[in-house]
């Protein structure tokens, strides 16, 4: 299987301290050693980093963990393959365009009973079940609305239908973000935290590692994480429920 | 204006030598401060590494020069905006998924009376004249021509046609890849020049900077670079003239 780990805040947020703890998972702590991928929003553009390598032992990824990407919305992933061999074209977060804006995904559990179902205008690049799922949905998507949907209540309720259905075929734990939205699948495993002031300490699960969120903000920031399996032990972390699908902006729960 | 660099090759190969040289461009021989990018192919995959600030003062960018990534396709580009603020979305090269391939695409020059046809299905996420082309040749491409074409002579006349058009409206210097191809069109200014046994030495115009080609090459590999300016001085480039389009494949150029 693989993990997940999301973002979304109301502030251009860095992700160092959640992804120290997450790559060490591709192999100190977990085994998710056949690729690691993340990728930050800035305004409508995306900076997508892929290898199809452990992330623990990539120059690449080392170097993300200490660089200070500021982005609202993050999408990432290590994975472990057991849909499509190891290859940069298999490994997550996938991106493609819809209305003008850049929708990344990112997937754990399988489902390729998916593959059966026919795309029309999406077609996926590599051989993962998760791929091909992405592809449907933004097919279905499209089919359904036209671009003046994107705030729409209907639509978000539309995605929310889409992944249950897909959920149906199988495992389907799931992040979808457009820059604006951020969409949340839990099918078995997902945990999620908002930290908001008065900020505090938190520390690393996977790694000697702890930070002090209070001198890294201010008293309105509001930033909310999602991750397959909590990545702190000092802090308290929500799970989801199975079929729980969530939608957030700025950092923030939004009514569906 | 902008910069771009190519390369085709018949076996992975690093871009590092001839991306050293182009983002000394960006700051310390030239003024192209407003954005770098490089794509790499991997099999089907694409690496895309994009920022909106200046290449030489970017620890990825450093990172990136000497990071080994074997491709047999790459295009890079450095920014000096003239359409479009200095932001992520507006950096080059673009991506979009066109038959389940990946399709590259980055520009130099100017063509905004582009922004006046109409698009079907592929939309700009940024605001360049570029990316607005980008997306009127996929979807001309895609209106045009099933997925069984990809390899058909009429496809790459098709390419070379919609370019040519769309050169009648400005300045259009273009590299185009899919990983299987690369197409290469001169406006103004693209030269070109390949490698293959017996290798020998190159120095770069922009650092004092040599390389044995010899040492790090087998005695089949064939390597063509393009560029906007020759990237070496040792070496003998060929200038494209002014309205020339060329395909290149494994390095070696294909007959359209």
């Amino acid at each position: 299987m693989c993990e997940l780990l999301g973002m979304s805040a109301n502030v251009p947020t860095d992700i160092c301290f959640s992804f120290s703890g997450l790559i060490r998972r591709s192999k100190a702590t977990g085994v998710h050693k056949d690729g690691w991928g993340v990728a930050f929003f800035e305004d409508k553009g995306v900076r997508l980093f892929l290898e199809p390598y452990t992330a623990l032992d990539s120059k690449l990824a080392q170097l993300v963990k200490s660089y200070p990407i500021k982005s609202q919305t993050v999408i990432s992933h290590i994975r472990q393959a057991d849909s499509g061999k190891v290859a940069l074209a298999n490994t997550h977060p996938f991106v493609r365009e819809l209305w003008g804006l850049n929708w990344v995904f990112a997937h754990n559990g399988k489902i390729d009973p998916v593959k059966k179902r026919k795309l029309f205008f999406y077609q996926p690049v590599g051989e993962t079940d998760s791929e091909y799922a992405f592809c449907w949905i933004l097919d279905q998507i499209r089919r359904r609305f036209s671009k003046k949907s994107i705030s729409s209540k209907k639509l978000h309720q539309f995605i929310g239908t889409l992944i249950k259905e897909l959920n149906h075929l199988g495992t389907f734990n799931v992040l979808l973000g457009n820059g604006q939205y951020l969409y949340a699948h839990c099918s078995t495993h997902l945990w999620w935290l908002t930290r908001k002031a008065p900020f505090g300490n938190a520390s690393l699960i996977d790694a000697n590692l702890q930070v002090d969120f209070q001198r890294h903000t201010t008293s309105k920031d509001i930033v909310t994480v999602l991750a397959t399996q909590p990545l702190t032990f000092d802090e308290y972390w929500n799970m989801m429920d199975p079929g729980e699908f969530k939608i957030l902006k700025h950092g923030v729960f939004v009514d569906i």
